[in-house]
């Protein structure tokens, strides 16, 4: 144990040694960086889609730090378990070193503050305003109440939280604009169902102890409007509208093929077992069962640009409203 | 530039590799550290007046870990540009690596969350309820004001803060039982002044910007009253009262001769410049000047181990007060 | 002006002398109250519906103060006016006294504590946990932050908030139960239009700024599984799924006769006017001009005891989640 | 019992009619309001050490209401209890209306804000920024973080909290700028000390539970610096420095005779009792039975225009810091 210990520390110091000086550079300087704050997954094949939304903050500012931290609890502990595992590293090469190390946004926000980053946008990677985001918000709000007697020393000197894909409440930026924004950024899913002569089923999240289908129904009204030569419908994991409550709806409507694919920015877990899995209880074979002929598309929505651009879209409101400008 | 990167990168799989899979052990538990939250220091001769006390609560808790932090943004910043200069690794060799890598108290509890430490006591290194002290309270409120939309989603399970040496407002442990601790840890100090024949003066730090002086009044006036046969004296670095303020009463009590002692936990910058110091504006010159034998003890109160053990005693009734068990 | 002054001035001596020396009699004692916290309304025969609630509030706790509080600033405005206004004053003989002088939650909340009511539950009046449900709590978890150096001072001893009738997000009242309890209260509407060989149309009110429709499509279709001889609707006033949004699903479902009834507390402005009345824009003008056959019913759901009483469980729950034995 | 509450409500119905629509005429304003937030007195003819800071402020801005407050619950009680009590109020025709019904700041603010005041100062009337006066930010903190969905319903324009007369932590206004607006203020006291050929004693209140007394001894020292023909001592009723830790220094200094005044803005209990009653424990008795020959002064800080200005100098200032301006 001990020469275990001894070698991790000499290993230590020797990254201690590799390491740039990096704040000492230039103490005084205001430092920014932005946080995508995302649920995460634990599915590596599902990672790009947050690391190409990342990708593409970071392409947009060079010059600004764009960190990843996954709000899950869960998936960060299993990416920590994954640290120390040879076999895995070396199986999943394409896997960034920065997942192995990712942390929650309250760690991410708190080194970079550390670095001497005091102006920090954190902009979700969550589609709603659900219950992650507003966790999200809650600690934000919860850093940005610290007081300190000197207003030099206020840990942050703007600290900002930008918005989920679909929007939040205030009449500053109108959820439903935000809505019309990713209908227009999806415009391929609905070519794609019309070209197959089907209907488009999203699979959507939901949550079970909050109302949150709403959103998901008004959207999915904006892509009936917008591409009327599809019907679009879209239905939750948790909570109301769920498949149950859609099924009527589907046979209502006379549709017969079906273009199901995740309404979530990773194709991860639910995308894999939940949406296409094989199973009786997976969305894909209850659809088959009642006859229909269903096409899944494994994709996360952050795959695609013009989807992952919607953040970028809220990531420069957000500035542009606190007053940062990002480089 | 490119291998460079390579290079840190190789080292960084290597370093994760090497690390234990920690919080993934056994996910479910409520782990539990403590953060010794200090000023900090730049001198590596001063920093056992902050790990002394550190070593002594993590004996007293050997299953609890126990992290350092400096408050000091400035300090922070110097240990962070030393982390590349081998030169000063290399020359001392005395410095712990925790301290080249410590963060403030922001990070520091946060990077212990994010490893499943959700039950965290804040233990102030600091000696007095000044600025330093009411920042760190406004940190951690702002921490614990944090909800979530299900309570088992909380940062925090029990996030609480211990109070400075010379105590905090309020009834639960008046201040001045505190001050009466420090006194009792101290008789040392009487029984070196008493021997040499000379008055007791302790160099406290103060606050230009908010009244501070008061309970290193108050200490004084204890500490005559528990060692009478020894004048003890306390004037402030900044604030009232001042050398200035002091010097009159030096005079009109017929002192002559001085023991000249630190009242910091760190023996650091102003123990040797402002007080002990050669240049004519630190005490030690002033007093010498106006006719006084001055003897300088550069010692910090951390070093001592009564004095260490005041801490202490203030994180384990912070413990019960939280209904905490530490082991 | 001085002599008008002067009467103002004898009137408020004799009314002080009026006015038992209340808190004074036991100021030990830790006074409970409960405010119902409602939107409010101009309408005074609309009343009813929060003054029904607040009755049987009082009913099942007569020891308890239930104040009535309007979150609404511009219906507060027209009370206040109407306080001078004799010819009102007169022709209206059915509003109580505490309906001129009706504060808002903050206010009403603080003169209860400033009376000595330091136990205080807030129960909201609205019907979903929408804007004005989120700006309340908001108040309240303001006044909740308040600390002080000595405990006994906190200006509440408990200040809890409960939830609206279609309940709020969180594991430990599912929402979802609150909505079929709702559905259970609303019996005699589905009875009603079964008579009447009708469907059952639902105007609410929404929020065109967040997402609000999923908790009423949810209600609608918890309707339509319990009371499965009766189709039942919901459209909102403001946001998603509007009258238009709905009037597809009436037309295709071959509706031809409705029952229209507002599913808001109270039956005032929108219910006189924007449901039921002769302009064009109301939504009774509107179907009938679709050839659809309407009866409206101007009945506020607070009138209804049983709904009424939803609001009397969910205060019920609060004071036990807190520990509060109302008397 | 019915008859007289049917009597009350009839006044109360007259009351209404008498009451201007005030908020009623011109609802969009920004109506701005100053609260002065003393701690409060029983006795009345002390009240002049709270009322002529009022009257000053009013005068100052007469466009603009200053309510009073009393921060004290034990007082603001008492006060209720007299409202019904003829005898008090017959015997005390000085005593103004609205201290019969003044309130805590807490109520005072929040039917302030109910009536459309959005823009409110407090100006605490206290001394030091002592435990009342942190309580007091702690309540306008808590108001402070009420955030709402719209802005434009949060209930507060600006609510901005003075400093007390002695000033408080923070750079800004450094507070030994207020300690020097305060000897300043109270030249007078000098003159008198001097022509009586008497030392200076000031009895200020102190607080057992927090280290308050620095910023008094400091005032001493500015005050025997300004006034160097008096000497001046201050001691605390609760807290270090007492009476007892005073006494050797008026014996040391060889002081014979004493101006004992209250360093408090109302010359209330402590003044009529603790500083100049006839009980052996007053300190007049102390001093007396030590062979001082003493005068006091029962006049409060507040009744000195001088002194009261330094309230107005400390709430122009903070109009001034908060954008705000006052008529």
């Amino acid at each position: 144990m001990h020469s275990f210990i001894h070698s991790v520390c000499a290993l230590f110091l020797l990254f201690l040694l590799c390491q740039p000086a990096q704040a000492g550079d230039n103490p005084d300087a205001d430092r920014q960086a932005v946080v995508l704050a995302a649920f995460g997954t634990t599915v590596p094949k599902a990672l790009p889609g947050i690391l190409n939304i990342r990708d593409r903050l970071q392409r947009q500012y060079p010059q600004t730090p764009v960190k990843i931290a996954f709000t899950s609890n869960i998936i960060r502990r299993i990416w920590q378990g994954r640290r120390g595992d040879a076999a895995f590293i070396t199986a999943n090469p394409s896997v960034p070193a920065d997942v192995y190390t990712v942390q929650g946004p309250l760690a991410t926000i708190a080194n970079l503050q550390d670095q001497g980053y005091r102006t920090i946008i954190v902009q979700p990677g969550h589609i709603s305003a659900g219950e992650e985001y507003l966790d999200l918000v809650a600690a934000i709000d919860g850093l940005n109440s610290i007081r300190t007697i000197k207003p030099k020393f206020r840990p942050f000197e703007k600290l900002a939280v930008g918005r989920p894909a679909m929007g939040t409440a205030g009449e500053q930026h109108p959820y439903s604009e935000d809505l019309a924004l990713i209908a227009r950024a999806l415009a391929d899913d609905a070519v794609q169902a019309e070209k197959a002569n089907a209907a488009l089923l999203y699979m959507a999240h939901g949550n079970t102890y909050m109302p949150s289908g709403s959103a998901y129904l008004e959207f999915a009204s904006i892509m009936n409007r917008l591409y009327p030569q599809v019907k679009t419908y879209i239905a939750l994991v948790e909570g109301y509208p769920s498949l149950d409550d859609t099924l009527p709806l589907l046979e209502h409507a006379g549709v017969s093929k079906l273009l199901l694919k995740p309404f979530m920015t990773v194709a991860g877990d639910h995308t894999v077992n939940d949406m296409a899995g094989d199973e009786p209880e997976a969305w894909k074979s209850i659809l088959s069962a009642k006859g229909y002929e269903v096409m899944t598309v494994a994709k996360g929505l952050g795959e695609i640009d013009a989807f992952a651009d919607v953040y970028l879209h809220h990531l420069q409101q957000t500035a542009t409203d606190h007053g940062i400008v990002l480089h």
